[in-house]
């Protein structure tokens, strides 16, 4: 029902007229009039309704800006460019002198004809960096031609903001930071003289703001910069919050009924582990989610202390006996710079990301220092089927979650397949190797680790999927 | 070329009528008087050239026979069973009296509906069962429909049996055992009542038996039970004989210019390592190809003695320095039962089969005893692309034959990629922590292991893949 509504709005936002509004087209003829030049000194010349920026060697990013701002919306463009150049196409972006010298900043839905492939991602220009980069939705990297014309839609509402290229859903950000700012075509600097001359050409950029409807729900990634909110996109692919910044609902003590009394606190929006020496469970403990989970998505922003180690475990079943932490696979959270686990294990599997001393994370360049917040992702999708052929008889043995995959910072760092001879072969010589049936649990309970250093915890969020 | 040629040959051979040849219907309206009933009571009527099969109770196996024997032939038919029993048709088949009272027995292509899903398969009724089962071609389970008609093409040519399954290639057996005889259409028993009265049908069964010519190759794994022999489809899909029954082109010992003289012997179309006393490669020595390979497909027989140890050993380097046996990735062979390294290592991981010391197999049910002669088969294919973001740029690093496939006796036993994180944290705990970059190599040779016990090998192949 929620999708036939949509499509039906759908139809409406995107119809060339309806009660009397229509897309407004930005440039037409060659007439710029309504645009201004920032940054360097590349060149921008419109004929036809088509704009044709040119490198310049030896000079800044270049941008063709409009001169009013535009808050909510939804922009169609085409754009083609040459393979050599990066180029990108700025919303919601300013020019302050109060900012770098009035640099222009903001997010930039991304031109990338490169290898790289990160068309339709956002970057936030001379600001944050990556906002949505295409690790965290690989099918998009197939989206843009870079030999040929592209079709860009960019949709900005409130603080979702999303993109298609070529029709293909690419970034789904949902971010508070600036609801309003120019629009504007980038040329970027070229490194050299064999780079100059060379074109970025946009046509047909036409801009729509009444009423602005979102298009349908897609199922990538949503990457969701405002702590413990969900964005409708989130909340139409089923998560929900299992913190919302204030209550601990849908959380108790490992082993226990009710939430910890006392090495648990929440403030000022996060959920913290307190210090209490460094060691296991020994203070306020692990807290579990009440439900269990069998096949899920499961996310939380983390801050480290200095030389904090933490953790969370998935498929927790309780019914082990240990006088330490619950047994489960683990998510590994650590100071891999302070703490000396970082080094013990096996090729790396004790360091930030890794399935703990069983898989190494791929964790180069993706970290972020303690005191600041790292995004979490823990996927748990598919099937295992086993067959044996007994004679002319089939034996099948099937269980859920047999995929799984970690991802840090919106990278994936790890994946692999719960219940196979390579997962049996690395627990046989793990620290697990005394837990019968290790990491083959049907479903568990979701565990945050008090490994007694303070660490904060905030936006956790969970989804079944089916 | 060959494939113009044989697509020519294909429409020539299929076409209904060419110099005066047609495809011979074997029933015609209710004529069954070129049919036979042997075996069990189950029971047969025919009409408008439809045969219909019914099963009942407490009856063995029953088949209706051709009168006469075909050997070389293309039969063309369709097939619709109840999803509850399973059937199939013999070809090249017999009922002898000296042979189990008369017993049908042959060459079986499978019908079945059942979740298994080896229709097209062939097995070997009443004499050495499975001889193509579908863990050999996974790609053909899907081709059945259990709750429809289903074309059957089955093609026998000298040694080669091959099947297509609504127009999937599904068997390619190649076997000398048996060049003609009958064909007859499987009622397969049925455990008790509830099963009675169900039905079997067959239409336009057809044969084409002059000039027999080939359909195209096809590039499923062929089952080559001729020892030292290739088939037309095995060298149109690349392969070469390592080892042909006699000679020993194409090998020499590992890190020596010639060929052992003394360990190995060839006798009676097998290459044999000589027992020894059970030392690694301290008699003869190991054995590699001369050449290297990358992405490949390798495959041999085996027959061990009680107690043997060996090995096929790939992406042999040579350049380690080591007094025992080459460094590699070994396809473990072994004695499981009565060797004791195959209770050692972890999880069954130096088992039969395995990645020695670091994935165990998956052989349950798949080990045929010392004596017999067992099925190797290796496959190396794929590349591996790491990606890292570095700022805006990306490193990218590739190396060819990334996935590796162990297969015994037509079944894969185990799979793996190296150079993943979950294969370095497999050798960081295995005994090969302490050679730099174990299992990164991008070729290397193939070696044969002398472990001081007899070992026989035979019909030793290789191709490359692109």
């Amino acid at each position: 029902m929620l999708r036939a509504i949509l499509l039906t709005l759908l139809t409406f936002g995107l119809t060339a007229t309806s009660f009397g509004q229509e897309w407004k087209f930005l440039v037409e003829g060659d007439d710029l009039s309504e645009w201004e030049r920032l940054g360097g000194e590349a060149t921008y010349t419109a004929s036809n309704g088509e704009v044709i920026g040119t490198t310049v060697a030896n000079t800044p990013n270049t941008f063709l800006a409009t001169k009013r701002p535009y808050g909510d919306f939804a922009l169609n463009l085409e754009v083609r460019v040459d393979p050599a150049i990066n180029s990108g196409i700025q919303i919601r972006s300013e020019s302050k002198p109060d900012y770098l010298n009035g640099r222009v900043h903001g997010y930039q839905v991304e031109i990338d004809p490169s290898a790289r492939a990160w068309s339709g991602g956002i970057y936030d220009e001379a600001r944050r960096g990556w906002l949505y980069p295409l690790s965290a939705n690989e099918d998009c990297r197939v989206a843009f031609n870079p030999n040929g014309w592209n079709h860009y839609y960019i949709e900005a509402i409130g603080p979702s903001i999303r993109t298609w290229v070529n029709d293909v859903a690419c970034a789904a950000l949902y971010d508070d930071m600036t609801a309003s700012g120019f629009i504007a075509l980038q040329v970027h600097s070229v490194p050299g003289e064999d780079l100059a001359n060379r074109n970025v050409r946009w046509r047909n950029i036409r801009v729509w703001e009444e009423n602005v409807t979102p298009r349908e729900w897609t199922s990538q990634y949503v990457i969701n910069l405002v702590p413990n909110s969900l964005s409708q996109q989130e909340i139409a692919q089923g998560f929900s919050l299992l913190f919302d910044g204030k209550t601990i609902q849908g959380w108790r003590g490992a082993g226990k009924e009710s939430f910890p009394e006392k090495g648990w606190r929440v403030e000022d929006g996060v959920l913290m582990v307190e210090s209490s020496g460094g060691a296991e469970a020994a203070y306020g403990g692990d807290i579990v989610t009440v439900d269990e989970y069998s096949t899920f998505e499961f996310s939380l922003d983390f801050k480290l202390t200095e030389g904090a180690n933490s953790g969370i475990k998935y498929f927790i079943t309780e019914s082990y006996g240990s006088d330490a932490s619950a047994i489960g696979l683990e998510y590994q959270l650590l100071d891999d710079d302070r703490h000396p686990d970082a080094t013990q294990g096996a090729a790396g599997n004790r360091t930030l990301g890794s399935l703990y001393d069983l898989i190494p994370a791929d964790n180069g360049k993706t970290v972020r220092e303690p005191g600041q917040w790292n995004r979490v992702r823990i996927v748990v999708t598919g099937k295992r089927l086993d067959e044996r052929v007994l004679g002319s008889r089939m034996e099948q043995s099937e269980f859920s979650g047999a995929h799984v995959e970690h991802w840090l910072n919106d990278r994936k760092v790890l994946e692999y397949e719960r219940g196979t001879p390579v997962f049996d072969a690395l627990v046989a010589r793990s620290k697990y190797v005394v837990w019968e049936g290790f990491g083959h649990w049907p479903q568990g309970h979701i565990l945050l680790q008090d490994h007694g250093d303070e660490v904060h915890f905030r936006s956790i969020k969970v989804r079944r999927i089916d």
